[in-house]
């Protein structure tokens, strides 16, 4: 099965939706993409908030319009502050994605990552590797990078999706998304996307603004996908390497638009 | 009341001293910004130091030039290591900035932001809902960004001064810098430093190395606020969107020179 | 004593097993320096890993290539997942390196560094006035910054590297890299470099990266230092300040070739 490709229409509509709407993420994620992935959203027209502290994390998810929970660099404190989020955010409405760095192989973020399906996340955002091991499939994932081919995934994404009721992303050189029912694909991007840190986790925090706005979610993840397909090939063309690359890749998500994409 | 601009002579003049003295910051900052401030303050000549273990931070505040304790992505370790900096910075005579992410709406930060209102900060740099919510007014702000007037947010900021000894600056599309009896305004600047995280942020850390040097705190304060919308204006002459800003950002900063500023 | 330059074969054949092995690093380091850390791997063809979590850290030491431990933002919790780390490390005979950033003043870290000194770390990388300190020699340190001249701490680097078995690399205006018996110089780069935040702690974890290649440490070592001292000199080449220097820096580990390093 090869799923059909996002039409260019629904990523722009969902363009100006993300725009109009300038969705405020709550991002709980890690380390070492905190401001890369502030920086994305912000290119994109949507407002970052950083708030980590457990009581804190629980009084802002509620106001967010969405919240993102990324285990890259999970610990026992943070694995508290999220619960925290994701329980008060499922209590306000506010949708959650999950980003499931490197689920898999580590015990204490694996034990997490399967503690929090049952919590309704309105979205999975992982690389092959991932979301195979998420949907309890052996994987030949190293780190955060896939070696199993995305395609090959997409069968596991389907049944995550009608596991979870989530949108499931699953994304590389190609990227699939799914509700269990339909599936788009998308395509655009290129390698030296990962050799630059970030790229996927800033895609998830994406994922989450649009899973605030109005519409078919399955439409607004998949274009979430492909607004970052698409300024990542137009970095690609106007870079030397991976340095000159990330400047590149924010500011044609600034210059993102509607027209162009349609 | 609008205060007068910033003379550049005297912006030129707090330039060669910081050039000259070189001060060593002492940043407690939050997640986001870490690499950011640390790059815009050795762009302009001066040295981060981001020490954050409790008794390395108590040890460490006296040494420096001068604290930064912003509160973005506080935590309870971090409340504590804060604190204990603050103190020892006070009883060194280091002076010591507060930079209140985001302070009015969520819980766990507000009530420290008060608190330390009350450990004589040197001076206080925040946005016009920030510095309204530290003076007790009613604020219209969402996470970072200030949804208020800047100019509407001086008689607070005034005020704050007034409570508690520090130069207050309210910053946004103009800056306003006073210590409640005289003020200075700053110009410069642009709405694509908005799209980039850490611009607010990085300006409290050099606003504390230019508390270390000789002569008027409110002159010092205000030709950090002068350096950063300086190097902005010129950056965003440079930039296609808010990737290329950033390292045009870094090289104006590094580039700024006294002749031009005067 | 004046060691003799690293030919330049040895750097290319170095680079050349880089780019074939592409060494998976289990990143344990600072908060200031986790993105362009990890983009300094990429773009060099390795791969990062930035696992934290304590009983993360010691499943995964294991599994990669090599371990960093850098202690810049040390804290009580890391210090216990970098120890699980270095032994789990230890027990596997993954190879893994100290970056003892700003021992010597701060009490926390300098007895955390004293203490891993015996725990055989392969290589241990720092600017004189830290590898003074950890030789147990007086040091005019100021923070990360060097205020030693480099040469002049290579007999301390000598008695380090006796001591611990590790190979030893004082970095800063010319690099001296020795095993103890054996040394090497490596030139390059320029002083821009130092305008920048993470160069040294992102060439410790590239120097974690050549330790786990086949061949001889020291020259895998020195090799590690030449990459970034000749990507940092061709950078400076192309840039007007620090801020084109990063992405210019980062596109020229990427483009660096045997062919030229030879």
């Amino acid at each position: 099965m090869q799923p059909d490709l996002l039409p260019g229409t629904r990523a722009a509509s969902v363009l100006q939706n993300l725009r109009h709407h300038s969705p405020l993420v709550h991002c709980m994620t890690n380390d070492v993409v905190q401001s890369f992935t502030a920086n994305v959203l912000l290119a994109l027209g949507a407002s970052p908030a950083m708030v980590i502290e457990t009581e804190e994390a629980a009084q802002f998810s509620p106001v967010a319009s969405a919240l993102l929970v990324n285990i890259g660099t999970l610990t026992a404190e943070r694995r508290g502050a999220m619960l925290a989020a994701i329980h008060a955010a499922n209590e306000s409405f506010t949708p959650w994605v999950l980003d499931p760095v490197a689920v898999g192989g580590l015990a204490f973020r694996t034990q997490f990552a399967f503690d929090v399906l049952a919590l309704k996340p309105a979205a999975i955002r992982g690389n092959a590797s991932e979301i195979l091991a998420l949907a309890g499939e052996h994987s030949a994932g190293r780190g955060v990078d896939s070696a199993d081919d995305v395609l090959s995934a997409l069968p596991a994404a389907v049944r995550l999706a009608q596991l979870t009721g989530a949108v499931v992303a699953v994304t590389g050189e190609r990227d699939y998304i799914t509700d269990g029912e339909n599936a788009w694909r998308v395509d655009g991007g290129g390698l030296l996307m990962t050799r630059v840190v970030g790229t996927g986790c800033a895609l998830s925090a994406v994922v989450a603004a649009c899973c605030s706005l109005p519409g078919e979610r399955l439409d607004n993840v998949a274009a979430a996908c492909r607004f970052m397909k698409r300024a990542g090939e137009q970095a690609i063309a106007a870079s030397r390497g991976p340095g000159s690359f990330i400047p590149a890749f924010l500011d044609e998500l600034y210059l993102l638009n509607a027209g162009e994409l349609a």
